[in-house]
């Protein structure tokens, strides 16, 4: 099997920050799966146009293209089923999913207006001024306006995280004592953030702090030894 | 088997408008299981003194108290293995936790600023002094302060609602093809808020709109015929 995974890269390719392609690695490490990543660019549609859309993760299996990192960790699961299961449910693994749409719909944003410049200043040159377009346009206001209120933001996330640290009181992972796709889609946006910014996003004493240096730790290190914008 | 359910009841002892007890309303429904509902009110702490603790819900299954809903739902399961399944996963239901964790955590306090005001009227006035001094320690502020901007606490909530949203747009229920507990969990709040005020939380082209529909149809009506003070 060959697989190789299109990756959103910093102008250090080394650095791969994109909270999706970071659900996707973790899944591949989960499923003991060994991929090619290729650093990709916003701007450059043409390098994975024959995935017949424009963004990442893009993984390809031994030729076939799957986009979306939800999407990819289904075909993951139906594909190496004698691997490490991602999902203690059954297909389509409605929960897991919810757990998603929480990680994208309500994390996302509140992490988004913490680290926004930050992501920018990390950017290729070629990259630079499509971000900041397009996530000005988003926003409805300068990238500077949006992370102008740091405080009030850091604040909004600690509530944003309410339900995640009732869980993490009771247990070690998301999905119960060990680490599966749930615990990556929420991850995923702490690894996001990790790469881009020094801001510290917990308090050392939060649940959720010592829920990330396990997910930090586990597979080898994976997500604690890669390269950071943040130095 | 005999079950009683202690209920949170308003001046009128057949509004019953708890979140929570409504989590285990549904519940027994799913289970095809039958309880005698009791009504009980903040201040009569006595009358549950037998459970160790001061809230409901409360269910008495052929003498045993179980207290707190997501215990109750563990029970019930446990219980009554041969009735429906409330959940789709393994014990313990890592996935479907993060759910009631989500709708007590982000949902409760994003309805509770536009309902809180319309809970207090519906009261028996035994139970007013107690909620309105609680309520208002928790906010910080006059309970008519705390629901004053009723518009942007209705996009506050329109905002919570996102992962629901995205998760409802490509299926029907939060746990796939038919409802579970974690659809329960979330439908409670719902309920809530319908018991007890008119104003409407949800646009009626909102794919949550659709949903609340399905519940509200759902164990022949149970919920939709439920009195409501709201009249």
């Amino acid at each position: 099997m060959a697989l190789i995974l299109y990756e959103l890269a910093a102008a250090d390719p080394a650095v791969r920050f994109s909270p999706h392609c970071w659900k996707t690695r973790m899944a591949l490490a989960h499923k003991q799966l060994r991929a090619e990543c290729r650093p990709w660019r916003f701007t450059d549609r043409e390098a994975i146009a024959f995935s017949g859309q424009g963004k990442v993760p893009v993984l390809v299996d031994d030729g076939q293209a799957v986009h979306d990192s939800w999407r990819i960790a289904q075909h993951l699961e139906a594909r190496y089923p004698d691997r490490p299961p991602l999902f203690l449910e059954k297909a389509p693994m409605p929960l897991a999913n919810f757990v998603n749409a929480w990680a994208d719909r309500a994390l996302l944003p509140a992490i988004a207006r913490i680290i926004l410049l930050d992501i920018h200043a990390c950017l290729d040159p070629v990259d630079q001024a499509y971000f900041r377009t397009s996530r000005e346009q988003a926003f409805g206001k300068p990238l500077e306006a949006v992370v102008a209120d740091q405080a009030a933001h850091l604040r909004a996330l600690k509530q944003a995280l309410a339900p995640l640290r009732q869980i993490l009181q009771a247990r070690a992972f998301v999905d119960g004592d060990a680490p599966a796709y749930a615990d990556y889609c929420v991850f995923g946006m702490f690894m996001w953030a990790r790469c881009v910014s020094a801001t510290p996003l917990l308090e050392p004493e939060d649940p959720i702090h010592a829920w990330r240096e396990r997910l930090l730790d586990a597979h080898d290190g994976l997500a604690r030894s890669a390269p950071t914008a943040a130095g």
